[in-house]
């Protein structure tokens, strides 16, 4: 949560000068987004968000996560949309940072998600897996099951430190997902961060889906596990099967999982738990004693990893 | 520019149907002001502002700022203006803190003022003195002549780290001050810090004022020469007696300065100097070494403090 790099009004105008949203009225910067710097626009023409990508985020891939919102929500997926400059351009420079602009969604997201939310999602997890089967650019998930064992190397000299024995288990869990990896499943576009902050509800409806910087093509059932790790369990840990479920029907409603799908869900929701816990792993070992601000627990998903290690099939997950 | 308070959207909608502006669509925390929690809320009825107090503001002090805000939006002065809930208060609680709802307004704070904006702001600030005439709370200066000393101490050990022989200087200062503080002049209700991120402009129009939280009961000169150290000196800490001129004569034409206001701005604007130099000098000491952000340079203060010192008269500041 920061605003990284300083904007100035007259840098902004100058920039909006190249876009048709009116003048600027007012910005502010908003404490959204771990990797970028955000800020709410007012401009004659409404609400916009300016996003300036800073270095952790690699600018190559910035045409496919732009061109993926747009394609997305021409095809009625309500997510931010990238607004064009007078060239139809969607990708400028603000303060020496690659910058784009787009549409402001309202929409507040839920802290405790009830399975009717979880239904909703699995509905829209689906919608954008079929709108997204006639995009046409390619990104490889730079934290798919290859990444998992350079994050381990990272964390391996003071895993244990987070937890006694946690690198053996990590080491051993890894052996075993990569022997059992299904690599045959369908594949398209997959959000690849679905968190319950990445989903607006007005009232019960679900009202749009941001944050599109993990997008990626890869297999489109972990996505769904994704989902299911980030939805369906309580604060104390534990799966309700009743929210996973709702999001798992509703998803398949809407895309039917194949019966190689559904087999594959134990070992996919083993593997999606080990990419957050990897993740947060070695982001928690980075940050230096006495930091204010302290990253996500990575033991979260080390819980969550020990309940899908004791799923036998789908059945588990409440669906057959 | 931090969010010290999470709120969730369950509390702030429930916080909302206690007012009348409309159902919650949208929040977000926005990077702005240094004491409180600030988010920006879009409602049915468009952008508002919700601020939580944290604990660096008194509570007792609240109900002061936000009837001054009240009282001068009334008359006309473009600031802030608390919506008032069902109930007609200005002050709620949410997620543990006193919290207020105020109108957004619209406006870009310029960085690189002109003699233009420096007319606009003295022209606003006399604006602001004859509106708070008939104010009737009283709230005294924390930040007055009689705090420094105070301010001082905090700063004696370690103050000439920042710069060899400061404290003696200071203590010197102190003294001179002291003597010839004019004790009779003018008094009402003063912003006291209206530097040029607290000043919103569309075009070369000043659109408003804002963040009134170090408002009270002072000299209205003083706030006039707390104006001309924050708009009317150089990058190079030199005044700019054209800016210095615009200001000063801009103010005196909405509200005239009497012949024993105008001999006592060289004091004034040493006291000042002498305040903001203070408080940014125990706010320097204050943060540990290697600390990411770094507080505003105290040393910019000392130096206006300077030319202060070698004013004759008001003259010297571009009026007679």
């Amino acid at each position: 949560m920061a605003v990284y790099t300083d904007v100035t009004a007259d840098d902004l105008t100058e920039f909006l000068s190249r876009y048709e949203i009116g003048a600027l009225l007012a910005y502010k910067g908003i404490a959204e987004g771990v990797e970028n710097s955000n800020f709410l626009l007012h401009t004659g023409a409404g609400n916009f968000i300016l996003t300036l990508y800073e270095k952790r985020v690699a600018e190559q891939d910035l045409p496919f996560f732009l061109a993926l919102m747009e394609h997305l929500a021409a095809r009625g997926i309500t997510c931010p949309q990238p607004v064009k400059n007078r060239q139809g351009g969607m990708l400028g420079e603000l303060a020496g940072r690659p910058a784009a602009i787009v549409t402001f969604l309202d929409g507040l997201w839920i802290r405790r998600p009830n399975a009717g939310h979880c239904a909703a999602v699995g509905e829209a997890l689906a919608g954008l897996h079929l709108a997204g089967a006639d995009f046409k650019m390619r990104r490889e998930n730079a934290l798919s099951i290859e990444s998992w064992r350079g994050l381990y190397e990272q964390a391996r000299a003071r895993g244990d430190s987070v937890r006694p024995g946690l690198c053996a288990e990590i080491a051993k869990e890894l052996d075993a997902v990569d022997k059992s990896w299904p690599r045959d499943l369908p594949q398209g576009v997959i959000h690849a961060d679905l968190f319950p902050d990445n989903v607006f509800f007005l009232g019960d409806r679900l009202s749009g889906l941001i944050d599109f910087y993990f997008a990626c093509t890869d297999t489109l059932a972990y996505d769904v596990v994704v989902c299911l790790n980030a939805w369906c369990f309580e604060p104390d840990h534990s799966y309700n099967v009743t929210k996973g479920r709702a999001l798992l029907k509703s998803y398949g409603k809407a895309r039917a999982l194949s019966a190689a799908e559904r087999a594959a869900l134990p070992v996919l929701a083993r593997g999606a738990a080990m990419r957050f816990l990897l993740t947060r792993l070695v982001d928690w070992l980075a940050v230096p004693d006495g930091a204010l601000v302290k990253p996500k627990d990575p033991l979260e998903y080390f819980r969550k990893l020990r309940f899908h290690q004791s799923v036998k099939s789908a059945g588990d997950y409440g669906i057959e």
